[in-house]
C-alpha cells in the first residue's frame, strides 16, 4: 500500500449503499448493456434479481439513442464483434450526449489487439467508471502486457497505484477485482473484503458486476450520490450477497442460482451488518 | 373490455391444451429459433424440458432450407444484428413456402428503430402468430411509440383493442402477455390468468413462451389443431409450469432452473386441474 | 461391430483418466473455444467447474495470436457468423503453428450447407480430435446427408466404421457421442457406458463435452499423454460427473445445475470407481 496513503474514518459508506440498494428497488434503473455473448443472460438474469431493468441493446443504429434514454449503460469487452464495436461508440456518444453514467470493462485487455486498442479510445471517452481485474488495469493504465482473459494473473494490491492514475488520468473511478476489491477516484481509495472464491468459478461473476455498477450509478443519479459511494455500493451489495450464497451452494452450479436468489433479497441491513470496507485518502 | 365481446362457453380450450402437450411429447415438434442472443441459452433449455426439439439456426444462407423442414420457427427481434435480420427474412421465406407456421416477437419495438423497421415488414407476411407485451402490441398495431424494452408498461387490457385489430390486419393470432394473457384471433378472445410474477423476474420468462408458442403449432399441424387452439395451449402449458415452479424456488435463479423441471414433467392432467382460462367472442 | 476389432486388455485408460484430471486440477488449461451462442455461457462453466481456464475468443484478428498462446482449442460450428467462421479459419492457423491441440465438432452439419462447407475444409487442417453425434460423423466421413440439428438420427455403433476411417483420413482422434461413447484414433476403438440421458435434455451438454476434451488435450500435452487418453479421460469424466448429477437432480433444469457441481467434485478415485470402459483394437 502507498505510504501515501494514510486510513480515514469512513464509516457510512455501508450506510450509503444500503440506502442506494432500497432506491434501486423502489426505482429500477433502466440499464443499458452492450456485454459479450458468454455471460449476458447472466447478466441480464443478475440485474433482474437486483430490481434493476435490464436492456441488452448493442444493434448499430439502436445504442445511441437508447443510451440516452437509459438510467445506466456498460460497456464489456469481452466478445467485441464489429457489430458491438461500431455500437459501443455510438452507445458512448449517446451517453455522453444526455449525461448517462457509464461503465468501461476492458475484458482481456493487453494480450488481445482488437479490443485493446478500443479499450484505450474508450477510456479516453471519460467513462464514469471503470471496472477489470488487475492484469487489465495495469494494462489499461499502460504499466503491462495485460491478462490472458478475464483471470487475474496479478494480484489487486499491485494495480493500486495503476488504478489510482488512471482514475486521475480519465477521471474515471476505477475498480479492481480480486479478494479484495480496490475502488479509488485518484485520492479516496476504498477496500471492500467482501466476496467468495467462488464468483471465480462462475463466468461472468465479474463481468456481471460492471452492469450492477452501471444500475448503481443510475440510482446515484436519482439520489445525488458521487460516482465512488455508487461504485463502492454495487460491489458491497453483489458481494454481500455472494457471501449469502456461498453457504447454501454445494458448489459453482447451484452458487450461480444461489446468487440470484441473494440479490433479489439482500437488504440495506444485510449490507450493513455484513459490509467489510475500509477507506484511505492520499 | 369492449362491449362487444360476450362471454361464452369453452369447456375444451384446458383439455385441448392437455392433449396437445402430450402429442408434443409423442413426438417432438423440431423448433427453428432465430432468437436474441441474451436468451438462446435458456429458451433451448426450455424447448429441450419440454419435449421439443430446438434448433437455433440464424445464419443466411441456411436458414430458409431450415425453415422449409422444421416443424415450427420462432422470429424473436431482441438483439437483431444484421446477419439475424437477412436470416430472419430468409426463415420466414422458407416457412411461407413449406407452410411452416411461425411466431413474430416484437421485442422492445417502438423505441428502438432498427427493429421496428423490420416487425412491420414481417408483420406483413403473415405470421402465423405474434407475441409481445401490451406495449410491443400497441406499437406493432400503430398505437404507441413502445415499450422500453421487454417490460410492459402498459397493462394487458389496454392492448385488447389493439390485439383484435392486429390479428384482423395481419391474419395472425396474436398473444399479449401479462398478469392476464390475452390471445385473439380477432375474433375469439381467450384470457388466461395462470402464471407467476416470477416468470418476469427471468431474462427469457416471455421470449421462451414464444418459442413454446412456435412447438405447439408444429404439434397441431400434426393434431390438425387451429392456431388459437395452439398458442393458448402453450401459454396454458408454459404458465400451469410456472405455477409448479414457485413454490419450490426461493427467488428468480431457482425459480429457473425449478420451471424447467416442471416443463419436463407437467401433463395434460396438470394443465386439466390448473387451467384458469376464458373466452369471449366478439 | 466390425469383425476387424478383436478385444484386448485395457486396464488403466479409467487410471489415466484420473491422472489427467488431477493434473488438470492442479495445472488449469487454458481453453480457447470459438463456440456457438446457445452454449457459450454453459460451457464456459463447465470449464470453470471443471478447473479449466476457458477463454471465448471468437474475434478476427484476435484468434489466430491467441489459439498460439493457449492450451488447447475447440471449435464449435453451431451458430457460424462470418465473423466465426473467419476466426475459425484464423484459430486453427495460429494452432497449427504453434501445435495447439484442437477439437472440431461439426455440429449440425450435412443438412446446412454453410457449417458443411466449413466443416470439411477445417476437417481437413488435422484436427487432433472430432467429436460429433453419429450424424454429424457419418455426414463427414461422407456417408449421409447428416443430422438435422444436434440430435442424433442415427444409433452410435452405426458410425463405427465412419469414425474409423475418418481417424485415417483426417489424422483425428474422432469421437461419436451416444449412450455408448465410441472414441477411435483409426486403430484402436475405446467405448464409454458411462452417462446419463439427462445430459440430451440441456443444451450444450455435447458441445460443452468438446470444450472438455479441448482442455484435456492441454493438458495431456503437458503430461506426455496421446491424444485418444485425453479424449477418453475427458469423456471418462464428464460422463461419470453426469452420473453423480443424476441422482440429484428433480429434472434437466437441476440436473444442468448438479452436473457443475459435480465436475467440481469429481476425482481420479471416482473416475477409477465409475468408469466402464473396453478397448478393441482392429
Amino acid at each position: 500500500m502507498s505510504d501515501l496513503l494514510r486510513p480515514v474514518s469512513t464509516p457510512d459508506l455501508a450506510a450509503s449503499a444500503g440506502r442506494l440498494r432500497e432506491a434501486l428497488r423502489q426505482s429500477p434503473p433502466l440499464t443499458h448493456c452492450v456485454t459479450n455473448a458468454v455471460v449476458t443472460g447472466f447478466t441480464a438474469n443478475v440485474l433482474l434479481a437486483l430490481g434493476a431493468a435490464p436492456a441488452m441493446v448493442d444493434i448499430v443504429g439502436e445504442a445511441e439513442m437508447f443510451a440516452g434514454v437509459a438510467s445506466g449503460l456498460l460497456i464489456n469487452l469481452g466478445t467485441p464483434t464489429p457489430e458491438q464495436r461500431a455500437a459501443s461508440v455510438e452507445a458512448v456518444t449517446g451517453a455522453a450526449a444526455s449525461g448517462t453514467p457509464w461503465v468501461l470493462d476492458p475484458v482481456a485487455i493487453g494480450v488481445l489487439p482488437v479490443r485493446t486498442t478500443l479499450a484505450h479510445e474508450l477510456a479516453a471517452r471519460r467513462p464514469t467508471a471503470i471496472r477489470g481485474n488487475a492484469s487489465e488495469i495495469l494494462a489499461l493504465a499502460g504499466h503491462t502486457a495485460g491478462g490472458r482473459g478475464v483471470d487475474a494473473t496479478d494480484g489487486t494490491e499491485a494495480a493500486a497505484g495503476a488504478a489510482q492514475e488512471l482514475a486521475r488520468t480519465t477521471g474515471a473511478v476505477v475498480a479492481v477485482s480480486g479478494p479484495v476489491d480496490l475502488i479509488t477516484d485518484g485520492d479516496r481509495v476504498v477496500r471492500i473484503a467482501n466476496g467468495h472464491e467462488l464468483l471465480t468459478r462462475v463466468t461472468g461473476g465479474g463481468c456481471a458486476l460492471g452492469a450492477v455498477m452501471a444500475a448503481f450509478l443510475g440510482t446515484a443519479r436519482q439520489t445525488g450520490d458521487d460516482a465512488l459511494t455508487a461504485v463502492a455500493a454495487a460491489t458491497l451489495v453483489y458481494t454481500v450477497a455472494a457471501e449469502h450464497a456461498a453457504p447454501v451452494a454445494a458448489g459453482p452450479g447451484t452458487f450461480a442460482v444461489a446468487l440470484l436468489d441473494a440479490l433479489d433479497a439482500v437488504t440495506a441491513d444485510d449490507v450493513a451488518a455484513g459490509a467489510r470496507v475500509s477507506e484511505e485518502t492520499r
